[in-house]
Order: C-alpha cells, then sequence, then structure tokens
C-alpha cells in the first residue's frame, strides 16, 4: 500500500497573489469504502496519492488552497486516528492547523468547528471549504472561480461551486442555477435555485441538455459570521455547541468542553443543515467552476485521471513494472503489494492488490466496491476494513 | 503457495493383491506452464495437491501404483532438483526408488533408463509408467485396466491405456483401436490401429461418433525386455547410449558414465520413439480405461476436479475462508498467499493468488496461460517462472 511518509512534500503550483483574509478549511473524513482496499478505515483515500502525481490527495489539496490563504491560513478537520498521518504529510501545516474531532458528526460540525474557530481567532473573515479527497485539473481555473466566490461571499452570500458538467453522472449532485446576481468584480456568480441530490440517468440527460445544472463540487465559500448566523437560524442547538467549543478552543479547558459537548452534537451534512434551506431563502450563490473536477470516488473514475499505460486503454496506479498484460484492453491495476500482477484475456477487469486483501472487478461495476465491504462487515471481517 | 511439506503421508486406498513381478515407473518431469503462478519450475504441478485430497498428484500416483507394484517396486525418474522433495513427499519410496536425471531428455530417455535398470535388477519384469501429474478417479477400474494391460504385456504386447472420451476434447491425443487379441484373461484388449495427435474440434467430434477412439492416458505397461528390444531396433544409439549407463548403474561407475553418456542422448518422446512405430508394424495394443482421468493441463481442467463451494458453481483449491465472492458465478480461485482474495461481479473468472505473483484470467482462457509464461520470459521476468 502507498506509504503516505513516502509521499514528498513538493508544493508544485507557482505562487499566486495571496487573497486577504481569506481561509481555507479541509474537512478530511471518510474512508472512501468504493476504493477498498486501497483506501480503509484506516488509511483513508486522502491519504493516497491516486493520480500518479506524487502527491496525496490532502497534499495536492493543501498545495492548491495554501497558494491563496498562506500556509498560515489552513485548517484541516479530520479525526483524531488521522491527526498524526496529516502532519507528517503536511509539514509547512501551522501550528494549530489541526482540529481534531472525537468522533464523527457529519460535515456541519466539521466546517461549523472550524467556522467559529476562525472567528474566535481572526474575526470575521471569509473562508472556503474544500474536501481532503478531490482532484482538480486547470489551477488557473480554480483560482478564479474562488476569487469570485470570495468576492461574492464578501457581500453576504454562502457561495457554492458548480463544475461545468461533461457527462450525464448520477454520481454526482447538481446545482441548478438561477438568476445573475450581477456582483462586481463577480460577473458570473449567479443565485442558486436549488441543489439535487444525485439524479438517474435520464434525469442526468435532462439536466445537461439545459444548460443551467452544475456539479456541485461540495465546495463553501462564505464570511464565517454569515455561515455562523444561517446555522444559529436553522440548527440553533447545533450552534450552541459549537458556541461553547469554540469558546473553549485554544485555552485549557478545551479538552473537557469538547469531550462533554461534541458528543452530543447533531450529526447532519452542511448541504442539509444550511446549504438547502438557505438556498430556499435567496442566500446561496453559485461561481461556476470551468476546470478539471473528480472526487475520484471508484476505481472507474479514478482510472479517468490515470494516463494510459499503453495503447489499449489500460491505467496503472503504482509501479508500471509489477504489470504484464496480455490480450487485456481497459483494465485498471493498482499494485500496491510489491507482486507481480498478471491479467490474461479480461478487457476492463479492475485488480486492486494489497499486502493483505485483494479485489478483482471490473470497471462496470466500480460503484458497487461499498457491497464488497458490506459484506466484509457481514462477515466479521473487520480487520480488512 | 502449497508446501509440498505440509502434505502429510496418507496413504488411502485400501490395499489390493499386488500383481507378481509388476515394477511402476513415475516419470516426473514438466513444469505445468498453463497452471502457472501455482505450477512453477522449481514446484512443479505434481508437487501440489491440485484436487483438495490433502495428497500432492504425485503422492496420488504413488498410492495408486504402490498398491499393484508394492512400494518397493516404484521407481520414480525425475530431474535432480525434485529428488528432494519427492523424497520428502513419498517416504515410503525405496532406496534407489529415485533415478535422477541431470537434465530433462524428454519420456523416451527417462522410461527406457527405467527399463533398463529394472532389467540389470530384476530380469525380464513387466513395469508400468504412469505420468506424475495426472488425476485418476475410480481405483476399481484402474486396477482391473492395469491388470488385463500386465496380463497382455507378459505376451509380448506394449500395452497403453484408452480412456472413454466423455466429451470431443481438443486437449488430449487419441488411440484408434483396432481388432481384439483375444488374449486370455485380458479380453477388452485390442491392437492400437493408430496414435493421434490432438485433433481440432470437429476432428475430435467426428472421433467420438466412431466409438473407435479412446484418449491416450500416456500410460505404458510392457515387459522390459519387450520394450528395450523395440528401442534397440527404432531408435540403435538412443539404446546403446541407455545401455551405457544402466550397466553403470548401482556401481561407482554411475556418476561418471550419466555426465558422459546422459547429455548426448536424443531427446524424443515415447510416444515418437516407440508407440507410433511399433503400432504400425502392429506390436501396440489398448487396454479400455472406463475409469475417471484427467492430466490437470489448465485451472479450467482443474476446477472441474474440485466439489462447487457455493451453489453458484465457484470453486476454490485452498482455504475457503480467505475467499469472498459477491455477484460471482462459476469462479476458480486458488488462495495460496494467505491473502484475502474478493471477487465483485465478475462470472467465470479465474483468480490465482500466490505470495509473490497474482494471475487474473478466465475459464474460457485457461489453456492460454502458457502465453503468459512465455511473455514473462521474453520479458526477462525468470525469477516469476
Amino acid at each position: 500500500m502507498t506509504s503516505h511518509a513516502a509521499i514528498p512534500d513538493r508544493p508544485s503550483h507557482p505562487p499566486v497573489t495571496r487573497i486577504d483574509d481569506f481561509y481555507a478549511v479541509i474537512p478530511a473524513g471518510g474512508a472512501g469504502t468504493r476504493l477498498w482496499p486501497l483506501s480503509r478505515a484506516g488509511q483513508p483515500k486522502f491519504l493516497h496519492d491516486l493520480t500518479g502525481s506524487g502527491r496525496s490527495l490532502i497534499q495536492a489539496t493543501f498545495d492548491r488552497v495554501a497558494r491563496l490563504a498562506d500556509h498560515d491560513g489552513v485548517l484541516v478537520v479530520t479525526g483524531e486516528s488521522h491527526a498524526s498521518a496529516i502532519v507528517d504529510q503536511l509539514p509547512t501545516l501551522s501550528r494549530g492547523g489541526v482540529l481534531t474531532e472525537p468522533s464523527p458528526r457529519d460535515s456541519m460540525a466539521a466546517i461549523g468547528l472550524a467556522a467559529a474557530v476562525l472567528h474566535r481567532r481572526h474575526g470575521d473573515v471569509v473562508f472556503g471549504s474544500f474536501a481532503a479527497d478531490h482532484v482538480i485539473t486547470d489551477l488557473t481555473g480554480f483560482d478564479a472561480a474562488i476569487r469570485e466566490a470570495v468576492t461574492a461571499a464578501r457581500e453576504g452570500w454562502v457561495v457554492t461551486v458548480g463544475i461545468s458538467a461533461t457527462r450525464p453522472s448520477t454520481a454526482f449532485g447538481y446545482i441548478h442555477a438561477g438568476e445573475s446576481l450581477n456582483i462586481e468584480r463577480a460577473p458570473s456568480v449567479r443565485a442558486v435555485a436549488s441543489f439535487t441530490e444525485k439524479p438517474d440517468a435520464a434525469t442526468a440527460r435532462t439536466y445537461l441538455s439545459t444548460g443551467e445544472y452544475r456539479w456541485n463540487a461540495g465546495m463553501f465559500i462564505a464570511r464565517v459570521t454569515v455561515l455562523l448566523d444561517h446555522l444559529r437560524n436553522q440548527r440553533p442547538a447545533l450552534y450552541q455547541g459549537l458556541m461553547e467549543i469554540a469558546d473553549a478552543w485554544d485555552t485549557d479547558q478545551q479538552d473537557a468542553v469538547v469531550a462533554q459537548v461534541w458528543p452530543k452534537l447533531e450529526k447532519i451534512a452542511i448541504d442539509h443543515a444550511v446549504a438547502e434551506p438557505v438556498a430556499a431563502l435567496g442566500g446561496v450563490a453559485v461561481v461556476p467552476g470551468n476546470f478539471g473536477w473528480d472526487d475520484v470516488g471508484d476505481f472507474n473514475s479514478l482510472a479517468a485521471l490515470l494516463p494510459s499505460d499503453d495503447s489499449h486503454g489500460s491505467k496503472v496506479l503504482g509501479d508500471h513494472t509489477d504489470v504484464v498484460r496480455v490480450g487485456s484492453a481497459g483494465s485498471v491495476i493498482v499494485p500496491q503489494s510489491g507482486r507481480l500482477v498478471t491479467v490474461l484475456g479480461l478487457d476492463d477487469v479492475v485488480v486492486v492488490d494489497t499486502p493483505d486483501a485483494l479485489l478483482v472487478t471490473t470497471r462496470a461495476r466500480a460503484q458497487q466496491v461499498k457491497d464488497m465491504v458490506t459484506e466484509l462487515r457481514d462477515r466479521g471481517l473487520d480487520e480488512y476494513m
């Protein structure tokens, strides 16, 4: 398996002008069960280099946002079990740059805590939340979108990023864009008419045909007080709990208060707690993201991010010399055990080879890998999860 | 990988009356490249338990023939690199029961040497040659066929065993049976009209429709002097060389003579050297073998020998608890590394998992596994072969 310790710290992007009073939050949670056995509870997706770039997903995310927010302006919110691996992978992350959760309470608690801590530390700054396990290509497009989003956020909007949909994906939620907001220096920002859940294929095709729907990249940009005010209105108990914790943060009361309050916090996604109800009230905006984006949800989408290893569209994540294919087109091979992986006469097969567990499936079944994880759990094979 | 040391010595068959002055020869050569990566040059097919019986193929062969020839009446002919593994697996094999070849010279040299050594040691006895890596079910049928064959051999025939063909296999050679020989106490023995190479599918179907063709199980039963006389007539130089070696065998000249003469011996199969030309002269007979037989040539034929692991026709050679399948019918899984092997949504797949190499293919491609071995050789990956 890829060792996170083996991934060098190599910020690979040219410097850009940072955005004043802008902070980046990276929620790092979720095991990524559709990427089992590469991704495990103890070694989740964001700690892996899934693109062959030499950087793990969280390192690439950090590199991307630290250019805009500065190294000292990045906060990672994660579980206690991943904190040290993250600090190892991100040596330039500031002290105090990791907020550890004693248990997962979903994204609203994680992002709300970060917003509240930023408010206590820095006042009414703008922050953006960026998942630790997404892949973005075209940084120029990313930078431009975030700059527009920050401009709109300063005006009081909760801003999302809508990726131009290149296919009728059923794996993503969609943002239905409404009227232009005519914001100065943020000309492409529009109101959000509504968010949608992952659609079926026919619905997804309809969305694409209208040109009004974009993929929801799960990014949120807002002033911390704007987000917290919405949270107070929508989920007052969760807001109060987070305020109690934030008041104690960076004090000698922190551990005691977290231990007491955190376990009682409501477990809810930011989408349901704030984004959807506030969109219905007219408070959410969307900036178009015209850059390559993927949440690397499964081995098929992972394949799309890798260069072809041969003229038959085969992909390898790992050491190419560990793989021998005869009569096998379109395969996705993840050799992570040091063993020789050979495939004969099977097209579009997925082979994920780790030191203690092997998965053989097809690209068409990639979304169903979570069913295998469920089966392992049912059989009590927790040591492989 | 299955360790040959882990296979217990457990002769599992009830005793039968042994055949007087009958000796069994087991040529143990051939890596079995269609069973890669389970079968390797250093750990060939015959050292593995391929049926889940708890006995390796050579152990099962020994058990089968030692009942008829006695433990002291069995000779194994093999390469120097396999001699110690064979002795480990066959602790009841007599001293002097292993004839080691310094290099492979094909089956005529191996069987001819055994016949000549038997002649020196025991006189004009009858011997039978039985491949180390075949699987036989129904020992009663086997015993009956060999007893008839020995009776015919005493009369001067070179006797082969023709297995009743249950399908138009293109993986086996066929024996075309001729007239009945009307031998007393060997009523079903017939002359061999001819041997055929492996046929194409249409020819194989024609063979089956006539009822005159049987699978050539590669067994030969003859008086040692009968075989050696045929060899002298057909291949005088090879005969002379083998006589020189046999004269020195069991003496202090053995190693020196073997080193000098063996490398010059003609490399030829007993089929081409003796069986085919002598059949044309009317000297070869066939006894019908009405028992289950397979040469376990590939993973698909291996599958046919294993009990089903589930209601979907899936087969496992190894520890069943190392395998988890979801939506996978007819798969053949060989878990030999101790790792968890999981298959999702792929039917009829073959997964062979060994500590240093993995093969993923399909049952339909089982015969082409040798192409993978060729590819590995072409790439210089000899450490996996």
